[in-house]
């Protein structure tokens, strides 16, 4: 068939859901060679988490769980497959003795991965990885807008003396220029902090933040029109989304849940929302299945990075 | 009491919720008579199912957990077994071993329920159950008006090269002229398919499908008016309901969950907007306990079971 | 610093949050003693439950998962350890062999908080507890107003010829006169019952009940206002906060619970709006943690417990 | 077929295992009448427990799990279902609300059970149940031989004041002379106490105590044959059998599980040991379902209890 | 280094144990092809299975968990991977559907299998799978000598009317001649059947059968220098492991579990004490994960492959 | 009571054991001071960790399941809290987010430990902290004798390239002298490596290892007592324990299970049998509660803590 000039998911009626292979969407795996346009890539750390570990298990469960995920939205009549080669490249070689190692290994990964033009959808892991992840990117991109959901602001200066660990890396970007703090929108923040600083400093720099309480019981459609206005269409974009801005409800597998997130309808609509903007990566972080009984947890991420697919530019809809 | 003519569940404060009899509702069991008004009939076939298996086990876990459902609606005011002499019949005694025998015996089981007049309300077992128990219904009351909650469409023509299992009933029963096609509603489709030629296939036949993203954020009273229009007050109605329709939050165990659901409540109101049609019969299917840690699917499946009784034509409101 | 005339919260830069003591919030541990303002106490009690027990180990799981929540509330920007002395005081030595005996004790251990002039937050246990709170906070108080969120109005007359078990507390407090059936308001009952007379007798007293369907799909912000302004901000209020009253998908870790209740925000929005009366104390019961296999029940249970620190008259906003 | 002139549990080639009635080993189910011989009756009380509840649920998860057990005993050749009318008589509706009033429920009971010649095998519930349960049978027998298999001696004098609870039945058992101490052996004992006076009480009043180590390793078909020398084969025997005697690896859905205990063969020699003895009575208590993720200590208990039937004098073995 | 000729497990220092290919012991995959010495192929069947199903998922989960097992026996001191040419063969893309397709479907793969003249190691499924595969590896081998652990017998003639399902497999592969009677030996049989002709009909035609009561409390190194010695180590030997020949406190995760069986250490004897004869394939068939809540289950079965690997005819040790 | 001299667990028949402090056996929790005899410390490592993490909450977990022990030995008749002043000391403010910093944070803690002269009881976390541990103790006592019970000989040179994690310690602990080799026994090592020269490298330096195979179907009370006079009674002592030396079954909470291991029975014969050496402290380490479902890994750990009390030199007996 024509379409499937690239790379497709394993089907149902080849290979029943609970066998074949162990890859992203039962996807075929490669190396990373510029015959790939998107690399699922997964990033099995877990050393930078403050409370509940296990997201070292993440990259794996979403694998396992990403059986069930077919290659076209019905919703959003996105057929990613037919417009990209996508491919698993498997894990990266973190050092899980050392942060400082592993956030350098990271970086040093994805800028192969630069090199090849491949455009990564990363699967963590915990949050640390998207700093790693953003510095290699920047080198290829420049300065890039951020649309970064999650419950947290994750902009503290240090945690327990260190400048580098999940809750610090968004700060960190910032004061390296990586990303453009006017072009930088916090979605789903909520729950206890230290002080209003919390927030501040990030809104002091330019960031629009909307807390949870501003998304409850309502479409974030309208807001992600406003998003991409504020963004537009040329300067990249990246996607960063930490499971726990979603409800606990929705997503318990994770490792610094809060209540009163947002939904996973809200989810969709913020990543479906990407769509028009010049998006040249995204991240899915921080689920922990230790904590998810169901697998239900995974299966929202697989299907989130399955949306994140399709909000490529360039994907086409039928 | 006068309104005891019919048998009740047992009572809180008779027996500790915990204990007594593991029938649904803790109700009489019965032998398939036409003493029986509406029966209670289990199906615990799993082995239609294409992803994670379980369901064989969902009706005993949802008698199980059927023991905190009370005999009154406090919102609808229904007084469902002062209304009708219901019974638990029991299970159909399938052939695990045998998906197309199981098939036939599920058919002959509800052909004698159909003998005896009662009205079948069934707790699942994969969805491939429904089939079946359409054809046999078909029989005593011909073609039928058919609401059908779930994530899926389930118009597969076949799947692994069968035609018939848990994706591909409800395109076998429109093909044999069981359901009416015009009075046939989807609600709560969504997710991942093949291509869009999943939905359309019911569409061109008249079906309404009414996409999960259409649901989001609001109430469906409204829809339900629409459909109770659409269905009227004296064609046989069947109300066939997949647990994976709504959220895996409400819902977790389940074999094939989808992310960006119906929310519990949207439930409630579906099965109570079929009030007013003439329901002649209701099934509840792919409840899978081993994904379910808390048993809080299975709780909301009994829940779902009484307001079906409460939604047949008859049921005493005060 | 100035502000912490108070004890804080041990906070994640000083111990990892998985460490440190098993306090709530990992606060001081204190005898009863005028020093503290607001104390929070736990009450083991799991015999009073008709359905599921374990919320014996409600207060020990509360305290383990609420080593997440930070000092200060980013939405409302209160900030209770700086505006009151807190401590953890402990847990009641309830008899578990004897539920009479319980009740007796934990009204006894109550009079000798309200002797040192204490506000008590309490971390049940089921809801039997909230009863003999109520009697001791009386002998102080007078009666007072109430705001109960619950999937249940808990004013049977008895339940297995018993009068004092989670089932019938309410019915006990109006007619001991603990409370003002005038200013009292239950929120989030639905489900089923006996007959219409479960919520009547209440109604007929002048108690306002707001079934869960009343509260589907919308914030209950405007109806706080309402129940603001019927119980004024002079008269003492009680906040009873029953964890059913949610729904099963935020909270599955509770024994009786019952589909389509609140949501998370919809219980933020509730306690949120206590701030304004005149509240003397609260509890939050019903969290059964075998039934909770992520913990996030008691994570958010413990996220409520520090709401109600923020609702407390004079918690200072900043 | 001759044989099958008493009940016989629903066969998995006329039902699948994963349906059928609710009942132990899907036998039919009877009121107490003197055309039952032996009958199994459940007893979900769990108040009378001093750790972990959960216990209550232990009948119908032993029921659910017991649906695997199949007539024969393939070592022991045992065939009780061709030996006696064995028939499920339900649950006893215990007081939940009162310990001390439950105690009386029970008692009243079995002196039903008595009264109709039927010996019961009893599925708990925590231990206490087994003080009125020797109670009812002391009226009809007199003073009995009593095996009692346990982590703990279950002699304490009072627990928290309490004279009757799951941990001081055997001291009353004895000081009312319900059992005869020089005919009473004690198997499994271990861990901690309080000091050596927790087992010498017992021991100064003749009782035999078997401390799990001198178990270690070892087949316990030797001392089976000591003990069936010490009770004879005439005196009324009854087997009190708490399955936390049992090492946690092997059933762990317990209350107060105890580390390095009996193994499950141990166990099976211990019941097959008292075939021998004139049996009149046995019980199997303190499985805690919610502790028992999956299900097998259940299905141990279902088993045991299969094993209690084969004991029982007259059980044809070929 | 020249002993890596061979394909090798992908080392803990190569890349973290929770990371890389989700491949059996992170080995390369592979084709069916001449190259391969020894494949590693999965089954996920659960169809078969007559009370709890999941045993669909036993290969992905074995795989996952596999990745603990090192490329050296510390006690054998054998070195499969230093031996053979090793590979993971993937799955058979069975039909779900059909227990009577996915029958022939394995045999097919099987002939292939055997035409590349590869050794066949294979995680299950249900024990239904090992029929077909016998059928295979008889058409190439001929007779061969079995030995059989599990808790069953599985020589029922049939299951609810089917001849072909995971309780008659032996009774068809002695009927059919694929095994040789005289050199069958059975290990682990216990618990609960229909009568004593549930064995006989094995005993009859010269299987040995070793119940579990016979294995207690001792090693079986003994048992299995005799099996050697009926065997002879000339003659093909096929070793089928169904994973509830083993207690279910070591492998709670499986479908049928019976109490009072193997330990692991017993089936670390019984595999190890294959080496010796010709051993020409084998299977680990009945690993249920839902039911497996700690992984551990996998865990053993991936051991149990891996010592599988060693007792393969040419395995060096050293 | 005289004997009462000393800090007692809070008792049961004080404080229902599901309520009360969360310290460990509910004793009064302590700063660093001279009072204190015998110290229990936890230290919540976990990112030292190969495979699962969550050890980090092994010490909240051990303490919440320690509820359940008494404060004497029924078998040893052993009275620990009569004999020594024994403490909660709390836990080790780690860094998680570094390895290397958290291990000198350490064994800073352990000299200001060492210089109050107290006896440290060490709860884990992953084996890495028995390096700074030893580092601290070596300080005060020199040369130590060392019993090492583990499924792994953790004397990898490196792993990962780092010199220091989970698998390196007791290289590093022999090299630097800490420990003397000739008086170090390894109990319980087994499964798969990568070599003979896993073990050989200790073998090589003296170092006694009793693999798990020597262990099986028998008491290693004869063991111990080559061990003691292997050590003497005057060299200082230490006892490590790993709990996965434990086999899974026993202990399943653990982070890299291996089959096959030690009976809990053989551990606390393991623990009883130190008495009689000069023992100057312990740890038990690597419980990861997330794969511990009944909490009984906890429960076992906190018995093994206990029995290691008991065998502190001076322990009372009586």
């Amino acid at each position: 068939m024509s379409e499937e000039k690239f790379n497709q998911p394993l089907g149902g009626n080849q290979m029943p859901r609970f066998s074949g292979p162990g890859t992203m969407f039962r996807l075929p795996s490669s190396e990373i060679t510029s015959d790939v346009e998107v690399g699922i890539i997964g990033v099995g750390l877990d050393i930078g988490a403050s409370n509940r570990s296990g997201t070292r298990f993440g990259p794996r469960a979403v694998r396992n769980e990403s059986v069930l995920v077919r290659p076209y939205g019905m919703y959003t009549k996105a057929a990613p497959f037919d417009s990209f080669q996508v491919a698993d490249l498997g894990d990266v070689a973190i050092n899980t003795f050392s942060l400082a190692d592993s956030i350098k290994i990271i970086e040093q990964h994805y800028d192969k991965v630069m090199a090849s033009n491949i455009k990564p959808i990363t699967v963590g892991g915990d949050h640390t990885i998207s700093l790693p992840i953003l510095r290699a990117l920047h080198k290829k991109h420049g300065k890039m807008a951020l649309v970064h959901v999650d419950a947290h602001a994750d902009i503290n200066d240090t945690m327990f003396g260190e400048k580098e660990c999940h809750g610090t890396i968004f700060r960190r970007a910032i004061e390296e220029g990586l990303v453009d703090p006017n072009k930088m929108i916090q979605i789903g923040q909520r729950a206890t902090g230290y002080s209003s600083a919390d927030f501040q400093w990030a809104i002091d720099r330019g960031v629009r933040v909307i807390q949870a309480e501003e998304c409850w019981f309502k479409s974030l459609t309208p807001l992600m029109a406003k998003v991409r206005k504020q963004i537009g269409d040329s300067m990249p974009s990246y996607l960063t989304f930490d499971i726990d801005g979603i409800d606990p409800a929705f997503a318990p597998g994770t490792g610094t849940p809060e209540p009163a997130g947002l939904t996973s309808s809200q989810a969709l609509e913020i990543i479906r929302g990407m769509y028009g903007t010049n998006l040249i990566g995204a991240d899915l972080v921080e689920v922990s299945p230790p904590y998810d009984s169901s697998g239900n947890t995974s299966l929202l991420a697989a299907n989130l990075i399955f949306e994140m697919l399709c909000s490529l530019p360039g994907c086409i809809r039928r």
